[in-house]
């Protein structure tokens, strides 16, 4: 499956030009998706409009489109963050600069309308909404970083985290999947969706603190470098002495190029500490539950169970992962 | 005209959101249209539909999706040169930041597309094609900057700002102008863009060291800060004394943030002393003068000569004015 959405992919893009430096734009389009990665949104797109009677062929052009946005959204995200790595290797800006990074990722976009326009049932309405909320919980997670926000409700970030995460990896791909079949959506599905990605985001993020770098494939603790606002750090702000507040907060409001090994180290510790990454897990916990509730009722009447079975396999597995 | 322009895309655009930050989002995506600007593109579409007969509403989407390219572009052109200003104003990274400004400028392109959505003729190829060959344009510009190229040739130049500039300014708004009128694109138009495009930069890039402040709108010499390569700087490097070309390289290739008032003095005084920009006028002329006869010729047969007539007004002014 994973072949069969990259083929498509890089029968889309184009291949060759004459001018050296258009050719090194090509090249720079591909970098992202020829690095592999799960393809999860797309698979999760190409299964749900196999339950529902599509052929593989049908939905390919969606789920190219899923992979395409997820791509020129990483691009774009690593230069927000100032991240190092993406997928094992250096961040695209690392390796180009920044001006042509983010002009890479725009040409990238583009080509994501060319696959949304490709796919065989119009799902153009789907996609614009799907992108809009993805942008807003972009905007709502950056701008913390902005303002040094760190006191957050369990609410807010839920809220955040829905919109950034849950529209473009589980709402959008089983809503256009479906759509693709010629199947409406189940009323449950957004909420499916949004439980479903807040569990997802959750848990990734805990284990940015506690897996092992081998099975989690990222750098651990990356995120305290990132200063990404987490349901983990929230928790933890709420409990800490005011010592360890202010040492928090000096210490992350730093930027990256200005963090200390060793605060990060301190932190680290305290969070793990805590008790904040456990409760975040069993909120983690509750959201995957209802989620995966919600999701069978989704998918109850889907004609072909195999592809189903695979469905709630990998998303069961997205939640309740522990590496 | 402008004001319809405006109408429309404010129309597009969401206006308010419970969340405040979201809203913040949505104020920063008004910010540089609102601005204003010459709304050249969206004007020169508008009047082309007209020309072939189409009504004003019936042009407005298209119109306003140009618009919507301009200013998420500039968003991004933006952060890319680390400009300081746009249309007299901070610009939205040194208001908000590179990554909320980022955000911004993808949400906007999203919106864009909405726009060519609702327009009532289908021209998403048309789109896809003019995008793709700015991206092109932008990556070879971007590439030499990266890459401390100044070794230019006048025909490399020249495909680089036809790329860059001409699809997104003439040859696009009045293709799919007449594509709106149901009119088909004649085959001279390419032709004519390619010169108008490359006369209207050039000159442009001319104006940047020679215009008065008042007159011109934008920071005089600002090229020379933002290292930006030029007809001029490729012709002065051809006839350059080695110390005249090391002293250009060394003061030129530093980072905007190191370079030196003085150094841009000399260099500023240089160019216009060595005749470059007055031999760079010479090419703007000659890709004037065929650009405009190819586009009396293009706009031969167009029934309302009133439209036309602004056009080739609009298209003269911009490929002849001195301020």
């Amino acid at each position: 499956m994973h072949e069969q959405i990259w083929s498509y992919i890089d029968g889309l893009l184009p291949q060759k030009h004459a001018v050296v430096q258009i050719n090194a734009l090509y090249h720079m389009m591909r970098d992202y998706p020829r690095r592999g990665g799960k393809m999860l949104r797309g698979s999760l797109a190409l299964l749900t409009a196999q339950a529902y009677g599509s052929t593989l062929d049908r939905a390919l052009p969606l789920a190219a489109a899923l992979e395409l946005f997820q791509n020129w959204v990483l691009i774009h995200d690593d230069i927000a963050d100032n991240s190092e790595e993406r997928r094992g290797l250096p961040a695209l800006h690392q390796l180009h600069g920044v001006p042509l990074a983010l002009n890479a990722g725009d040409a990238l976009h583009v080509y994501m309308w060319q696959a949304v326009f490709d796919c065989p049932v119009d799902v153009r309405a789907e996609f614009l909404h799907m992108i809009h909320r993805t942008a807003e919980g972009q905007h709502i997670d950056l701008s913390w970083v902005a303002e040094q926000t760190w006191d957050i409700s369990v609410n807010r970030y839920l809220e955040m985290v829905q919109l950034k995460t849950a529209y473009y990896t589980i709402i959008g791909p089983l809503q256009m999947g479906m759509k693709t079949a010629g199947h409406q959506a189940h009323p449950l599905l957004t909420e499916a969706g949004l439980c479903l990605g807040s569990a997802f985001q959750i848990r990734d993020d805990v284990l940015n603190l506690t897996a092992e770098f081998d099975a989690y494939g990222k750098e651990i603790g990356g995120d305290l470098w990132e200063g990404k606002r987490t349901l983990i750090t929230t928790d933890f702000l709420t409990q800490a002495s005011d010592d360890q507040r202010a040492f928090f907060l000096k210490a992350m409001n730093r930027p990256r190029s200005d963090k200390r090994a060793e605060d990060m180290e301190i932190l680290h510790t305290w969070l793990l500490e805590s008790g904040s990454t456990h409760r975040a897990m069993e909120v983690a916990q509750t959201e995957a539950e209802r989620g995966l509730a919600c999701l069978s009722e989704v998918f109850a009447d889907a004609p072909h169970r195999h592809p189903v079975e695979r469905i709630l396999s990998v998303v069961r597995n997205l939640v309740t992962r522990s590496f």
